[in-house]
């Protein structure tokens, strides 16, 4: 049998878990020439795909029925990609295909995994002689189908096994394809996982944009539509402006009056990245708060019925509306929000980027932050031109501590720091929230001042706790007996 | 032996642990009448605190040299409380002691231990026939030794053989002793968790009303001590505001210039219970960004060569120090700061005790809120006032589904509003940071407004996600081709 299927031809690769990614994924290797062999325990989806092989252009892609085709089927020493639902999903597909799968085979898990989980399954293959890969996969399904971002961490060797197959199925940029060998251990997939991060963060500020023209601003959807579409014509040149743009052209076909954009509820949906970015955020002891603001929003439009009987109370509280407007010119605003659009996206990014280089040195990943933005410039959801000066700041300098501190990105921000406190006072004023734009200006505030009133909170904590301080103007240590001090000062 | 030691009159209750806290607490104890036995690793701590015990009112106070001697000593059913440092000493501490326990005995942990380990030491105490609480203590060493605010929770029968030296021992307002059966399992310290959340929220908003009032408003610490004098005549009475008033009357006995509080390093340390409050508020898609923004204002306050060296970067991107001061009338200003800070501290209140109230749900703990604000109006370190009417909006309604839905808290955030607005605006404007109050204003906006722009995000994560999304004029869920409508509708 081993012997007739060697003599068949044998797929380089396989994929196993054929919901819309993996099928998307799957048809992908096939179309740039690599023959790939697809399983899924729902036998189906297997003729799905195959299917849509054929219909796609009589692509290089087998169905296979069993675990044991499945395996057998790939040429050695074998790679098999998983894309299920993170989790134990995946570890019961993993116990299935590698009971097959022998010493120097790969494992390579494309799904949105918790990096601990990755790093458990390392050590529970390599105790079988198996070798893996934890791939961060970003770019939705268009992605998956057309050139995704690709964000292996793991074994190296698997890596390299793969690395042609990847570099064709990755996303093409102009300085190269979209993947790159991120590191060690749970890398790739806490990489993956800051990027959902920003990604939260993006979505949320141009949400806060939206708002702020469209109730401050007065404008129309079809205004929105030519501002958007206007703005990804300059800096903010990305994936999300754009779509956001093509969001307000489209009619509600439903009611068939106004725009579909506005029939849509106000209730945002949610996966665990974004709460798990913010809780490594507090573990590694660093400030990421547009992204936890962006968190928080998804958590507050879920309470709809609660918000609009907070707003019902406030009004009978004596809470006029909206507070008075300002009068403020329409083209004026529309520059500053913009110019509030990009200030405080790259604050989010900076905070993410510092998430990854704390990450990176608890574990001695040695990542390479430069290398990470450039694998997001194409591919993946946050793909935006300025993900290419992200890449050049921290070549220009590797140590960079803060993206803030790059000359060229410090400029930006105080060229845009006046357009940003206006949108963000004005809105304060109006009583529209903008949550994120808010906690980006925050951490630039706090972070460019160079002396902060914590000394106050160390007086506290000495004076209730005897916890200590440190000076200002010599070494050591020290405590004082606030209480009685006082009091004496007090005579 | 053990003939004997029962015909020595015995101990009602043992404390193990004697660092300040340790013997303050047990001082505490032999000051209300009830003889307490002590026991530490270290014996020269027993020495101190024995004599500690005769200087301070000849209390009784008996110091046991080993875990048995000491264990022996106590009348039964037993009690232990155990105050060494959180994790891995808790279980040593344990496991000395309880070799010489009997059933219907029981082990009381007082220290700030995340709720997990109780809920495990919970189930191997039981297995060996002990009783267990987790009793959460706050009031610093002050509080320890003449009055805590106490949270113990655990097993019901344990907190009965104890209540009575409890009641004593603990603080005492006008409504009460300061403390209560909190609930099952780890509640004791989940509480007391969320409570130094909120002690973090307090202590970083009134450095932002400092900040705010020395920057911008020009006080000297002459002048702010008495602005925080008399706020603690008001409706922002409570021990950290006296605290700081205190504070700004301490002059610098180092150089003998000036008030200590210019002197002291902006560099704040910090414990887990911050950190573990955020984690757990993202755990339970519970939005609480003022105590966020409080934890992460600790994170930035210890960069501070980092800080230095972003003031110069800025500086030489051509960042003119602050932004162009407003013109403010300083008496006008203190009381904007005012309301500002209380309308802060409201919101902050309503984010801990939500967090509260999930976890509760989550875990089948049936926590009484109102109790909790009850039993914080004295002994520990977020002492106030305004708990009692916290206490009161909760037994007015205990299904209240969030703090600021009060009726009476509502008003009040009505009427302060406009003093909160002026003065985070007036910061923002100003390049001063106010994470914290603007992080309060931003979820008090959110959280009263009927229709977010969270329709936005939807439409994007089903734009390049497929995720679906909701309408608000119909029941069901939808998806719609954007990019091929968007196309046409540009034709």
């Amino acid at each position: 049998m081993e012997g007739a299927a060697a003599a068949q031809a044998l797929s380089r690769i396989g994929l196993a878990g054929l919901a819309v990614m993996g099928q998307n994924l799957a048809l992908n290797v096939a179309d740039k020439g690599f023959p790939i062999s697809v399983y899924n325990r729902t036998t189906s989806k297997i003729d799905e795909t195959v299917e849509r092989a054929k219909r796609e252009g009589h692509l290089p892609l087998f169905g296979k029925y069993t675990p044991r085709d499945f395996v057998l089927s790939i040429k050695k020493p074998r790679s098999v990609v998983i894309l299920v639902k993170a989790g134990a999903p995946v570890d019961q597909t993993i116990a299935a295909l590698s009971e097959h799968m022998e010493p120097g085979d790969t494992i390579i898990d494309g799904g949105n995994e918790w990096y601990e989980n990755t790093e458990r399954r390392i050590s529970e293959a390599s105790s079988k002689g198996l070798l893996y890969l934890g791939m961060g996969v970003s770019g939705g399904e268009d992605g998956a189908r057309y050139g995704p971002s690709l964000m292996p961490g793991g074994s190296h060797q698997a890596y390299l096994n793969v690395r042609d197959i990847l570099e064709k199925v990755a996303a093409q940029v102009k300085d190269g394809p979209c993947v790159t060998y991120i590191g060690e251990g749970g890398s790739g997939n806490f990489v993956k996982m800051v990027h959902n991060g920003i990604e939260y963060g993006d979505m949320q500020l141009i949400s806060e944009a939206y708002d702020v023209l469209k109730h401050l601003g007065g404008l129309s959807n079809s205004e929105l539509a030519n501002t958007f579409a206007e703005w990804n014509l300059g800096e903010l040149e990305s994936f999300l402006i754009e779509i956001t743009a093509d969001i307000f052209t489209v009619r509600d076909r439903v009611t068939e009056s106004g725009e579909l954009v506005d029939k849509i509820l106000d209730k945002t949906g949610m996966k665990g990245t974004g709460k798990w970015t913010v809780q490594q955020a507090a573990e590694l002891s660093i400030a990421a708060p547009t992204i936890a603001a962006s968190l928080d929003s998804r958590y507050m439009s879920g309470l709809k019925e609660e918000r609009k009987n907070a707003a019902e109370i406030f009004k009978k509280a004596g809470l006029k509306g909206n507070l008075p407007k300002f009068s403020i010119k329409k083209k004026r605003l529309i520059d500053d929000v913009r110019q509030a659009l990009y200030a405080s996206k790259i604050c989010s990014y900076a905070q993410g980027m510092n998430l990854i280089r704390a990450k990176s040195a608890e574990k001695g990943w040695g990542l390479n932050l430069g290398e990470l933005a450039k694998i997001w410039k194409g591919g993946c959801i946050i793909r935006a031109v300025f993900l290419d000066r992200i890449k050049k700041a921290y070549q220009r300098n590797p140590g960079l501590t803060n993206l803030l501190l790059d000359p060229e990105f410090a400029r930006e921000m105080v060229a845009r720091q006046g357009g940003w406190r206006r949108v963000v006072g004005f809105a304060i004023h109006s009583g529209i929230s903008v949550p994120g734009m808010s906690a980006s200006l925050q951490y630039f505030d706090t972070y460019r001042r160079a002396r902060l009133p914590a000394n106050l909170v160390q007086a506290q904590r000495d004076y209730f706790g005897a916890h200590t301080y440190e000076r200002v103007d010599r070494e050591g240590s020290f405590h004082t007996e606030w209480a009685k001090l006082a009091r004496k000062a007090r005579v």
